[in-house]
């Protein structure tokens, strides 16, 4: 019996990345699940990642830290910008400047080491807040790079960017993860969690999450702040 | 009379990377260095990167950190593996996994946050190790993601990826360098430096590095280790 391939998979804590590391479990790929520590508001996703990273049984948990607070830019590192609690057009305050690509370009580095060729990461272009480095051409334009960017890639075993979950409806993720055995009461959407990963229940990211479960027919599972709770 | 455009450096304290910070001044932009500290053994690259910005008048001098010795896979960030000091075929060990990749995406993320749409990076395809994150093709490939990975990008404002030295040789880049005033003896190219900067004279960079400086007709400002000066 040959062995599990490996495959790195990037897991913020949140609810698609949760998803698409028991797609890629499933799938028969030994995971090495790497969270990005860059300074975000929303900590708790790093402790969420971990035990998501457990329930899942991936290989190893890696926290890799980047400051990206140092540079500021987005509402998400910087403390003196609000997170918005209504719609906005246009991409949101809530971008980070290139985080994808970051993420990315950690992601492979640490599998061009663990000679993994297939990363996976968990963008979606359908229920989005609008991020540019969450759609389809962008994945194609990392998997390009990545073939002429490493030793692995020149030398013919360039790495795959699996998005599996690119063109799902939220509610499709989640109807998907319950039948891999995510338990998404271990994961946090909100960009204003607490310290114990409570989510608000307001901003862009509890929204869309809250609509998916609704649409999916599946109880919320989400562990909201006691004061914040949503409106019915 | 209009400001000067930013423009993001990347500045190792290398020689290359100098010389390229020296050109980004000249053509008129207000530069903004970027050393990234990935764990290299070669920690001395950092304070020389911060001497060459204060010489060539950057803007800011900015170090992020992340933790590619953490994962290991190169010569350069793994204390068990040894830097070849007679010359190898292929491409060598010292080779970092993924590294330029990265510096440029944390690059493309200031630039956004500066308002850039120029990066400048001081790879080089004539005189280098054999990299693959040195070569033209990279670079164009690197360029096609930015546009779409960026707020900035997907609103028409792309990032221009600068690589001015690409098709030089280390005599050439040398030259330009003295023409434009960059001491070179505050830059460090040493694979293994000691803690005061001081080369080995026998590694890959070294051996490159001198060969450069023999071919410019230029003195060789390098400051070697002792006991351990080159042969003439």
């Amino acid at each position: 019996m040959s062995m599990p391939a490996p495959a790195v998979v990037l897991l913020s804590g949140g609810l698609d990345s949760a998803t698409t590391l028991a797609i890629a479990r499933a799938q028969g790929f030994a995971c090495y699940a790497l969270s990005v520590d860059y300074g975000q508001r929303h900590i708790a996703e790093i402790a969420a990642a971990a035990a998501v990273a457990r329930a899942l049984e991936a290989r190893e948990h890696r926290v890799m830290r980047v400051d990206l607070a140092g540079i500021g830019g987005s509402a998400l590192t910087d403390p003196t910008r609000a997170v918005p609690e209504t719609p906005t057009s246009g991409i949101p305050v809530t971008y980070v400047p290139a985080r994808n690509t970051i993420m990315l370009s950690l992601a492979l580095a640490w599998a061009e080491v663990l000679q993994s060729t297939d990363i996976f990461v968990g963008v979606n272009a359908i229920d989005f807040s609008g991020y540019p480095d969450c759609r389809p051409a962008f994945i194609a334009a990392f998997e390009q790079l990545a073939a002429r960017a490493t030793k692995a890639g020149v030398e013919g075993n360039a790495c795959r960017i699996h998005g599996p979950l690119i063109s799902s409806t939220k509610a499709e993720i989640i109807a998907t993860g319950m039948r891999l055995g995510v338990d998404y009461g271990l994961t946090v959407s909100c960009y204003q969690a607490d310290a114990q990963g409570r989510a608000c229940g307001r901003c862009d990211s509890c929204r869309i999450r809250r609509a998916g479960f609704e649409a999916a027919g599946v109880p919320d599972s989400t562990r909201y702040q006691a004061a914040e709770s949503p409106r019915p």
